[in-house]
């Protein structure tokens, strides 16, 4: 604390709309102006700043913030039990703990365990596990067979588990090839809204524990992600692909087929890893080059138009030079 | 009208399956032979043409088009009442010319206003409001706290309010930030299927009126949409990006996060817009640069290979001086 | 066979687990090591390999491993009859061997056809016909008016029929023109995880016999499919463009509206096709160019750096020249 240590906060906002009573924070430079001018009674800052505010300084400023508003922000226990309206499978087994809720549908043979809460129209079909604390928010989707860790959040519409895309072309006709492996979510995963994890041909489809996966993400067949990995928005994994840990795809990136990208790879928005990289690689661009490669190449785009130019006058200067000896050599 | 006024038309339909019943429209210049050939009744036109139909002429020939047909295709509404096998919390207040259909759900506190409707499985969570007229298609999902104005549409599958993505690593782990705000929606908004629009961390995500979002679209957390915003299918913006009125985001484009983009820009398709840019821009690129400048860079990315013959040319006329002139040297 | 032709295998396994009981497969040469050192029983071959185990030589191998798969795995069939928690519209005819789940909806004069089967949560409008063997997964939900013919599969979270993106801008106001079209997918079509196909302006969106969607794909208003074509994950098509047979668009592959691609052409992934282009083309790049002209772009893009220098030299190169041209001149 700097300034006032005694002071209260009742709740947690933005810069330009926090009061006395509120906390707000700094977490980014471009920020700071607006800091200045809050009305905020005190600023969560990751290091001590040229503010007329009280000040909490923590140098993990986003973690701490997440804990502030965890603290403001409880989240409301759902209540443990089957809803009437919904329909369970006898074999089913549904801890005592766990919550099941309206129009919500379970399986035969799969398990709910403790304190796990699938909300209003749920379905998760045969002999899915859906382990402790996990949360699956409405109308996600868990095909048969789908494996759910502990403390995992599945968000509204995401489909675990629908077949990966796999035919054999014969005579011009598109044969399915059958998929009968499964979709296997570890511990502390996060998945978004509308994303879809498709299940493996034969054995696993694996999402590596601690991975967070935005919204609307596409997962192909036999793919496994190591743990830590961030998926943002859009971004889609062809099949049989292998991420290390912590590797981060941003919105709209792409990874082809049967690739292995190292631990902590990053590919940057919209771009297409097309080949295997090696750990540590940043990469960008479609095809995905090392991020500085791409720079350049960025770069020099912008300035074609002045080195075509550049090559008419070379060539302008060179016809007069060729003309010029021409002419003496006819002198 | 151009010919018989007492023409008598029973139904619209497209220019190469009209019959003499019908009226069909011509409103590109593409499809005039078509136009020509078409057995249609009558022609809906925005300047008169040389054809020998009978012509209806209206300056505003694609809005006259869906006036036509609101007229032909009157839209059958919903009876009004609460489909018995929907779940309706007890404190949620549902208009009594509001229609929920079957299996639907309705949490608490939530307000169901006059005339709206509830397609089968919709979820609306607590503490939700759906505002006058606004109609909501089958397994659509509001979270928590989520705000429809009046006159509203929510195609089938999206989910509007689910947790923005937002983590803080914390010695390797990601450590969620909690998302306490909410979505709104301002009156006249349409949003297509599947399309999904995440909570803000701490306010608003706030969806201007008049917008209207395709299907597959991504709208981060905190994003502010001004009003009649057009964001084609599967194009998706990042974090705290606002946007001004009359943005238009092509398919498939991406907007950056934290960033501004003024009234009337034009985000176009395939495209990453990765800087802030002013009323007016239009964008084209990866990252996006002015249209013109990425025409452009376009046209010269086509003549690379010719200009790298230019240049091999010149390195060979310049060697022969060289050559030439150490031989003189030489002499 | 070659080998011992009496070999017994119980199950089918990747090269990496299968074991002596297993029939595993070699479909790729980049896995050949792998399979010298796999512990399979047997090993599933396009043509005889110089491996130490039994093989089944088999020309079309993916084909042949769908069926020993299909063999191993048969689809469980599912119980015929409405589960009593299905609403079922009075006037919907569902034949005696379809199957309704749980929570599923069926809307007036819709037919459900022989062995048809809706997981749970499906919700079917009016008037749709589902054709004889279709199934389709939990939560996919189908327009009024939508027609599926036989054998169609269409996974969970799917939405077909939803309204097309079409508005007339009056005034700065966006006016909704009505979709008064619907939806028809042919035989044998499978429709992936949460993609959206949107219903036509007038008259059809049309998916031809035998095509495959990938997951999150979205199809604008009025597209038409030819038959067998393949829209892997996150590719896109705006509205009233027309796919030819055999039409392959790669991963989050692109086309514009109101265009026309040929009999068996092929995007690349990320690519996007923005005018039409004949038969047989393969095409790559934004916007999309032949593939072999897309990967000389690319290899230019990589030596910029190099052109660069290559014209900074003649430039020096010239300047000398012309330096001692002045001198010269001077003397």
């Amino acid at each position: 604390m700097r300034g006032d240590a005694a002071r209260v906060v009742r709740g947690v906002r933005p810069l330009s709309s926090a009061g006395p009573d509120d906390l707000s924070f700094l977490t980014a430079a471009k920020y700071r102006d607006e800091a200045r001018t809050s009305r905020a009674g005190a600023i969560l800052v990751a290091k001590e700043e040229e503010l007329p505010h009280d000040q909490l300084v923590c140098a993990d400023a986003p973690w701490a913030l997440g804990e502030v508003l965890r603290h403001f922000h409880p989240v409301a226990a759902a209540a443990p039990g089957v809803h009437p309206s919904a329909v369970v499978a006898v074999s089913a087994v549904v801890d005592a703990t766990a919550s099941i809720g309206p129009q919500a549908v379970v399986g035969e043979s799969t398990r709910i365990e403790a304190g796990a809460v699938l909300h209003a129209g749920v379905v998760v079909g045969a002999r899915c596990r859906v382990g402790p604390g996990s949360v699956i928010y409405p109308r996600a989707v868990l095909y048969d067979d789908t494996e759910l860790g502990a403390r995992v959040t599945v968000h509204a519409g995401a489909v675990l588990g629908a077949d990966g895309f796999g035919y054999a072309a014969r005579g011009g006709v598109l044969v399915k090839v059958p998929q009968v492996g499964r979709v296997v979510v570890e511990d502390d995963v996060e998945i978004g809204a509308n994303t879809t994890i498709d299940r493996a041909t034969l054995e696993e489809t694996r999402i590596g524990a601690g991975s967070k996966l935005d919204n609307l993400v596409q997962v192909g067949h036999n793919v496994r992600l190591g743990k830590s990995c961030v998926l943002c928005g859009q971004a889609g994994i062809a099949g049989s692909t292998r991420l290390g840990d912590g590797v981060v795809l941003a919105g709209q990136a792409g990874v082809g087929g049967h690739l292995e990208l190292g631990d902590g790879v990053q590919v940057a928005a919209k771009s297409a890893a097309l080949q295997s990289a090696p750990a540590g690689s940043k990469l960008a661009g479609v095809p995905a080059v090392p991020l500085n490669e791409w720079r350049r190449q960025v770069s020099w785009l912008g300035r074609l138009a002045e080195l075509g130019r550049r090559v008419r006058r070379l060539e302008k200067a060179q016809e007069r030079t060729a003309g010029a000896a021409s002419e003496e050599d006819g002198r």
